[in-house]
């Protein structure tokens, strides 16, 4: 029990949200996967008015997100 | 001309890395996709060490690397 309490205490996120958010509010994306410092993958996004917003990992549109991310293109 | 010098005003890699790296040494990674701000993807990988790189959003195992993340998964 003390090894899952300390495996996430440096999680960054305390709740995430599932609502969507339009990738022209994005400035970063912030991926911290399943490690010794957190025990579950967090997902932040920065918006372009400096605020972090963590989402749900899970959420479809976010899963989607990372397959679409244009890679060479410009918007 | 101008506009595009100030368009890559704010990107955050001088070079970029194409030599692999094991998931192992990541803390996060950070997407900063093409926008405003800068005219490229950018792709910062931050390792445990604290050091980030920059690493080539075209290289391969870049690209699996984000089909690859285990989301709800622990390693």
């Amino acid at each position: 029990a003390i090894l899952e309490v300390n495996g996430n205490l440096s999680c960054r996120c305390v709740k995430t949200t599932s609502d969507y958010i339009s990738p022209k509010r994005y400035e970063s994306i912030e991926i911290r996967p399943v490690g010794s410092t957190c025990r579950r993958t967090e997902i932040i996004i920065k918006l372009r008015t400096s605020s972090k917003v963590c989402v749900n990992p899970e959420a479809p549109w976010v899963k989607k997100l990372l397959k679409r991310i244009p890679w060479g293109k410009r918007r």
